[in-house]
């Protein structure tokens, strides 16, 4: 039989799931002693079930009759009880934080009778019918739906009609006159009175936040976060304190560290005679906490106390909120704090010097999301800056650039090597080009999933959405904001993608310190180091940092390499600790001056012509290959074989059949146009991305394969001959099929031994593969027969199995995805585990089984997202690469990851012990 | 322990894997009593040991010891005795025929002292020194490397100097020098003499039998043929037996049947005085087998009661070798012979009717791919003809057309109208727009893997190739034959892609005989009705068809539908006995006069603009579907709703870029082309396989697909009204997340229900979608929530698997591919079971446990395709769908497939019970 009804000493905090975060947390509170008010939760079964049936589980009224009996027992009086009666707050409690998208209903329990009552035990009949008009405005709200702006229209018309500036000079008549003016709309909008029975109130008040769960708002604000539509809310019932029974009364909400520096220390709000709702409207201004101290003492000691308690019960940096009733404290509610990354981190270690957790606990409190905000670029703190507007920072990043307005001038700007910044009111898929052009992009409409929000993020732009100060007039190339500030064509602008702030002007960019002292951690291999050379504010965080990476190196499975394709690359990876290069695309060493002799190679007649071609390329190649092998002395290489397909070294079909066009038209004749027009319609491809590329191109022109393996084999020898150690290993894209593999590799392991042989150096090189469409993972097995390591190119491997080409779809319809929930990330920033995800784990699995010593890896940009790193050691891969600037972020993640299965794996032993 | 050598009497006809074909049936034959000469099989078991290690295993020589010891008892004599040889033949014997690829060694134990004792024996020293030779060149060639050229030679010098006109002209002493000369040419090539000990010469003769398995020929050939390369060949030691004693012996070759129209009665060639090589060789002309009974009465009588004892043993038209020792007979061979397309439904029925076989067995007997052949229009029987050349059948059917030589010219003909054939010496990629343009392909060079033979059967059209008779001259654009007939551009010719035969000028074409009858049977659901009308040999052809179908369908599991898109096709399919429309595409709908509407829609600046042209599409659509349901009153229509993208509706880029640069070089402006091309360039896709298609382009212009559906319940609406009985089924495509199935599922069934509140009839149709990228496979469980039905498209599963398109990939590398053995066939013709039917079946299984009453279907062409029936009926797919043509087909190997599923059941039982 189920349980819907807990009381707050029966629970505790680790029933998230089942009672919510608020509930779970005033259990947990509860028990441990601290100043709880009764109460029960109603839990997310019910919520569910009533959901899913529309009805109210049959068990769940008998089960609320036997709580509120118990709760009236404890407080001496019944609910609404009209001499003196027990009120009770009805509040939402979903299992992850949603604020301000569910419902409350305060006061329930007055009614014309026991407002009387209340009258009488507060002592105060402004503040018995102050409470009873804010019930049937909150209640007629939330439960009856009446819109909010009319009992809002009500007050503000009283007030005026009094000449009052503020509802403290409002008395007990005008609040009798409210609640009456109120009625009379409740009565309007539902045609019925206003409830007097009390447990009606509370019924209809349990009902209406079950279905506040389903609310639009409520889900639109799941999607953004990536909170499961499934989970429903419990419902908390507690015993009504009032803050504002006078001056000995209060409320207010602190931290009990800094939430933005992590600084220990007494950091919150008070506000005297007043309740929590008015704190949140924020409708007069607070006090500091130390005020409270001011007034009443012992509630601020024991407030102060409560604090500690909390912070070494919870062992973390604790958010509270709390009532002070007639000089009684009572706690509301506490939950961990919400903080900034760099808060995280000091937060993190500062609670392991204090011994309150170990370094294990400390990587589980910070997140490669948070790491990753530290490491980009940001505005100098001590730059001037002249600040214009804000808006949500959308895309992370600091952009300094010229304003354009739209995407044909920031194309034309940013060909000419200016940067610029891309204003739009709002972005739609022809923004794309320059999208791409920009430094950062700023609308003035939109939110978090907007076009230009997920574009950007996908993109990795610096994006601000949404700055409504702003009036965007792009037929005028200028905006003008709200303060009058005008900004045309040309003016410089900065944006904050992570603050959301806009800036006009220049303003200086400075590297993060944080990234400074990764580099100099991991060029000395010690935190301290790294700390050393920074002072004040930033040497704790970079501390914390580094020292946290220190810990995640030692604790992590997985390996991080990084993708990178040219020397500098190489190096760049390397001092942020890359073990290796686990994707070395060879594509860019054939463009620039080389497309000319690749196009040769292309549209040879003969296999000689092909052959002198391709030999011009074999001496800048094994250039290539000596200084990334040099860079990373040492340590390995994964070289992947060419990959595009044969078009991109081609002109554009659209563009040369236009110059043909336009030259027959002046009666000119360019045969060598001509020429080559044909053959770039012989090799023009429906979908490029589904053709004649990878393993299928080194398979019908052998000799392009075999230029690249000889330059890696003759660049790996003369490296030897010098004393270096390079470790090449030769990857093969696009296989589908074992037979496709087996080929190539014959053909390369007897051009590594002519090479050999030619040089009298002994060489060996793995040769592997990329996992990367589906057919290749679902014969993993056979292919592992051939292959000495894998790589899953998870960015194909998306494309394939969704079957949607980034380069079309993604600008094109992700937004509208996202809006309607299809996608609450785009896959190709978070691995879709269900598709993609099963793909890979079936191949990895396979993979494996076919061949013990099969080492295998992951390089597509997935390597680098928190979530996809955590899934990818879920199944067992030896190691994730990702672009060098996330090697960090995957590194910290990999530890993580490794923690989390330790936590998984001691769960389930528990609860099989206990089974 | 292996057993690797088994002795006639031991085996039997089951275990052709182990003892190959040859051995197993020698064993069978042994068994039943009849007159094989002893010997024994050394098992492919052993072959394989020795092709994995290089070594023969250790127990082998034992065993053939043992096995030489029994057949030296029972011959009375001892292998190269010298006064009195046993004498034996060394065969290779794969489990399935290759026929002249593997080695034969004849006359061991013929060395320098036996050879006199033969001489002694067969009363004739010609014979003697004969048989000596031919061993020498045998051995000389198979075993020891010598090339073929050198022995040939000396025996042609021979002759010349002698000026005899053939081997018969040749004396004892001509033969006593060659085996001087041949000996000489085998020290000469191996440094060693020609081997005299008999066993020496067993041995050698065995491995070399083993090593023939991994000749590139016998590679080539068994890729060509879909043979297993792990099979390996079993080798038969037999007693020789000898047709050239004189005019009282012979060899001959015969079938039970007439293998090309399964009439019963005598069909074989005899050749007196000859062994079996002379026969294949063709050096000297057969006899009919009368000719024995002439001859010598008793042998004749004797075979013709063997001959009848294996049909009633084998219960198949049987082929058989023998050979007439001095009047004694002696069995060499049989199998169960090759036969025609149209022999194999005659032979099948008459051994029913015979009552030798049950109907269910007659299935066993014929295949879809016969059934196809003979369903092929085909050329006249009684038209006149004229034959210039003979090439191979690449791909079957017949086709008349003028000659053109290159690719321009076969589109510009057809352009025209004009039916045409595409002659080239072979095709390469460039060639592909001639090839789709074209009637047929005839090529004068390559084989059945060639460019021109892999694309062709790809496409379905009829094709020739390797013509080598013809030279083709493109530039002259003709060709003319060996016999001098010359061919010009223009000039009409024909080609049967079955026999590939070449005509000049026109044949008559007829429908075939087959088809006539499959329509009239699915007229008048009759078998009888169906061959009534048909005369002469085409009634026992057309009689055997229908009743062999009459039983597929009360067999089958599977039902089979097609695809179908106008009532024309519908109609033809509901002939062909489908059981519903699998897939009516809705594309072509769109096309024509519509497009400029479609047009409108992409282009449409505000959502008004976007429904007015939407408006004008729902009329026509519903007539489209008017049409199309009362076709197939009755039965179920699945309709897609649109699959391609948007820009198929657009003009093509690159030809309006030119039309608008052109117009702006003359100075003129063309807004309207130049808006346009904004439009065409915003929606431009690099890759529209994987771009705005399908589901997509439903979510983002939903009144697209509302449009659709309202048409087809409007159009559903009408016909109920009219008393008919449509059944529409709504398919959505692409999708590839619940989520998109979801929101366009709850938008159809409110669009269904608006139609159903507008007409007052009751609507109600299945909503299902396609299965069609690997995604939806992998969440197929997710996805039936909210399907009624799933249809695989296995077109698009296997590009999106492989990440291929079948547009760029097909004529450029598959030729390729096949050639270097990655694939036996192309996966767009066969489903690849590996990959794509491995994601297939996850899908299938999962699907169904999610929802029991799934209705799960395929609708690529691969439904048409007899292996690929055979697996989706293994995976429990309850139809396939295909095109018109292709249903019979389907039908018949569907209930192939059952019997399959029945008879490996009943092996699994049966083995079982023994285990």
């Amino acid at each position: 039989m189920s349980k819907y009804v807990w009381d707050f000493n029966e629970g505790n905090a680790s029933q998230k799931d089942l009672l919510g975060g608020k509930g779970a947390n005033l259990a947990e509170m509860t028990n441990i002693g601290l100043p709880v008010p009764p109460g029960f939760t109603i839990t997310t079964d019910a919520c569910r079930a009533y959901l899913e049936t529309g009805k109210q589980p049959a068990e769940l009224d008998g089960e609320i009759d036997e709580h509120l009996a118990a709760l009236e027992k404890a407080m001496g009086r019944t609910l609404g009880q009209a001499d003196d009666p027990l009120l009770v707050s009805v509040r939402s409690g979903a299992k992850f934080s949603m604020p301000g998208m569910m419902e409350t209903v305060l006061n329930i329990g007055l009614n014309d009778e026991s407002v009387e009552g209340l009258t009488a035990i507060s002592g105060s009949d402004r503040f018995a019918w102050d409470s009873y008009r804010r019930l049937i405005s909150m209640f007629g709200t939330t439960v009856l739906g009446v819109e909010r702006d009319r009992f809002d229209e009500a007050l503000e018309k009283l007030k005026e009609d009094k000449g009052a500036e503020s509802d403290l000079d409002l008395d007990v008549d005008d609040f009798k006159a409210l609640v009456s003016t109120y009625k009379g709309i409740v009565k309007d909008h539902t045609g019925s009175d206003f409830p007097q029975t009390p447990r009606d109130q509370l019924d209809q008040a349990v009902l209406a936040v079950f279905s506040s769960w389903n609310t639009d708002r409520a889900k639109i604000y799941r999607r953004q976060e990536g909170i499961p539509d499934d989970l429903g809310t419990a419902v908390n019932i507690v015993a009504m304190v009032f803050g504002n029974l006078g001056d000995d009364s209060g409320t207010g909400v602190c931290f009990t560290r800094d939430p933005a520096s992590g600084h220990q220390g007494v950091y919150g709000d008070y506000l005297p005679n007043a309740q929590g709702e008015d704190v949140v409207a924020g409708i007069r201004n607070t006090m500091p906490l130390s005020a409270l101290g001011d007034r009443d003492k012992k509630s601020y000691d024991e407030l102060l106390g409560i604090m500690s308690t909390l912070e070494r019960h919870y062992k973390d940096m604790c958010d509270i909120e709390f009532t002070v009733e007639r000089g009684k404290l009572w706690m509301l509610q506490t939950r961990v704090g919400k903080r900034t990354a760099a808060a995280a981190f000091r937060i993190a270690i500062q609670l392991v010097d204090e011994g309150l957790i170990d370094l294990d606990e400390a990587l589980r409190r910070v997140t490669g999301q948070q790491l990753a905000q530290l490491m980009f670029p940001q505005f100098d703190a001590k730059a001037e800056r002249d600040k214009i507007a804000k808006g949500m920072g959308a895309s992370p990043g600091a952009a300094v650039g010229k304003a354009v307005f739209d995407s044909t001038a920031a194309v034309e700007w940013a060909a000419r090597g200016e940067d610029v910044i891309l204003v739009r009111r709002e972005t739609n898929p022809d923004d794309l080009r320059g999208m791409i052009a920009a430094q950062g992009i700023l609308t003035s409409r939109g939110g978090k999933t907007s076009h230009a929000a997920v574009v950007a993020r996908g993109m990795g732009r610096t994006c601000v959405v949404g700055a409504d100060e702003l009036r965007v007039d792009a037929r005028e190339r200028m905006f003008r904001t709200s303060g009058g500030v005008e900004v045309k064509e040309g003016d410089l602008i900065a944006i904050d993608g992570s603050t959301g702030e806009v800036f006009v002007g220049d303003v200086a960019v400075t590297q993060s310190v944080v990234v400074d002292a990764l580099l100099a951690q991991a060029a000395t291999g010690s935190a301290d180091e790294a700390s050393r050379k920074v002072e004040g504010e930033d040497r704790e965080l970079v501390n914390a940092v580094t020292r946290l990476m220190e810990h995640a190196d030692k604790t992590r499975r997985m390996g991080v390499r990084a993708n990178a394709d040219t020397p500098d690359d190489a190096q760049r990876a390397r001092e942020f600790g890359a073990a290796g290069i686990g994707l070395c695309r060879t594509e860019h060493m054939f463009l620039g001056d080389r497309r000319k002799i690749v196009e040769q190679v292309i549209v040879a007649n003969t296999d000689d012509e092909r052959e002198a071609a391709l030999e011009k390329l074999l001496a800048p190649q094994r250039e290539d290959f000596l200084g990334i092998f040099e860079a990373m002395d040492g340590l390995p290489v994964v070289v992947r074989l060419l990959d595009p397909p044969l078009h991109e070294f081609l002109p554009d079909l659209t563009e040369l059949s236009v110059r043909v066009a336009l030259a027959e038209a002046r009666g000119e004749t360019d045969d060598e146009a001509a020429s080559l027009l044909k053959q770039v319609q012989r090799h023009h491809e429906t979908n490029p991305m589904l053709g004649m590329r990878g393993v299928r191109l080194g398979l019908v022109i052998p000799g392009l394969f075999l230029l690249q393996v000889r330059a890696i084999a003759e660049a790996a020898a003369e490296l030897l001959k010098r004393g270096l150690h390079p470790e090449p290993e030769i990857m093969v894209p696009l296989v589908a099929d074992v037979k496709e593999l087996a080929i190539i590799r014959r053909q390369a392991v007897e051009t590594i031994a002519a090479v050999a042989e030619e040089t009298g150096v002994e060489l060996e090189f793995p040769i592997g593969t990329m996992i990367e469409v589906p057919r290749a993972a679902m014969t993993a097995g056979d292919i592992a027969a051939e292959a000495e390591f894998f790589s899953f190119g998870t960015n194909d491997m998306t494309q394939t199995t969704w079957g949607f080409s980034r380069d079309d779809v993604e600008a094109e319809f992700f937004p509208r995805y996202i809006e309607d929930g299809i996608f609450s990330v785009s896959p190709f920033e978070t691995l879709d585990v269900d598709g993609v995800g099963r793909i890979v784990a079936i191949a990895a699995r396979e993979g494996k089984q076919a061949r013990d010593d099969l080492v295998i890896g992951i390089c597509g940009e997935h390597g680098g997202d928190p979530a996809s790193v955590h899934f990818f050691d879920s199944i067992d891969l030896d190691y994730v690469s990702c672009s060098p600037f996330r090697v960090p972020v995957a590194r910290l993640e990999a530890a993580r990851a490794t923690l989390d299965r330790q936590d998984s794996a001691a769960n389930r032993s528990g609860s099989d012990g206990t089974a």
